[in-house]
């Protein structure tokens, strides 16, 4: 059956629940969840729209699975592999699997992006002290990540 | 590998064609077609951007894949099951398998839209008279559909 759910203020639809970001930790600041598209009805896949608020970042890590990401709002920045881009709305951006990868808004702006993924898929896993060291021998990759 | 591909005026994006919606045909008018994730790299699932210029519409059709779309810009309408819903930017819009459904745009403005499939999917098929006798039963959809 079809379903129109509508867009409202303040980036927020209509029967569409606003998650944290991941239940908890320090490794993350300022991120809310909403699933668009949970892949049950329709295509296998899961969109989901993150935001992150001015000064906030997601989490450092990487998976597997690959994610596509097209920003909706807002300016920021995103480690992907071993590139920082900067992210501006409808940009594109691509993470391989495998990837370190990590989003920080700016400090005077959110950053607020669709990221599909797979309905499968594996768990994300932080890096470890070894994974730190090799990260941070870019000093630019040094510089932005936050753990 | 990550990949960045950035956003350009003109709702163009870097490194994505711009593709005629479909090879030819008179059951659709002044719709282009961009892919902006194909699948191959990484989720199972096509992302593309429609946009259909003011006064054009796509194809009725149905199929037995499920669309997920996502509005980006402009105003339009679309006949989704027996539903026709108004569709404004970030408008979310889920179409069920085998539901008929056609997508038109407002006569003064463009509706650019996301729409999310699965990689593998079945080809989409037009109505024949006796599915046509049936849709216009209902005369808003009468009103509403191009064929």
């Amino acid at each position: 059956m079809s379903r129109h759910r509508r867009f409202r203020d303040g980036f927020r639809w209509e029967n569409v629940d606003l998650l944290e970001y991941k239940p908890q930790g320090t490794h993350f600041r300022a991120v809310m969840r909403q699933v668009l598209f949970d892949g049950a009805r329709g295509p296998g896949a899961e969109l989901r729209y993150f935001e992150i608020a001015p000064g906030g970042h997601s989490t450092l890590e990487r998976h597997r699975h690959a994610h596509a990401v097209l920003v909706l709002r807002g300016r920021g920045r995103a480690l992907a592999g071993s590139r920082i881009t900067t992210l501006e709305p409808f940009d594109l951006l691509e993470i391989g699997p495998g990837e370190w990868h990590q989003f920080r808004a700016d400090d005077d702006a959110c950053l607020g992006f669709l990221c599909l993924v797979d309905r499968e898929r594996d768990r994300p896993r932080r890096p470890d002290k070894d994974d730190l060291v090799r990260l941070r021998a870019d000093p630019a990759i040094a510089d932005f990540i936050r753990v």
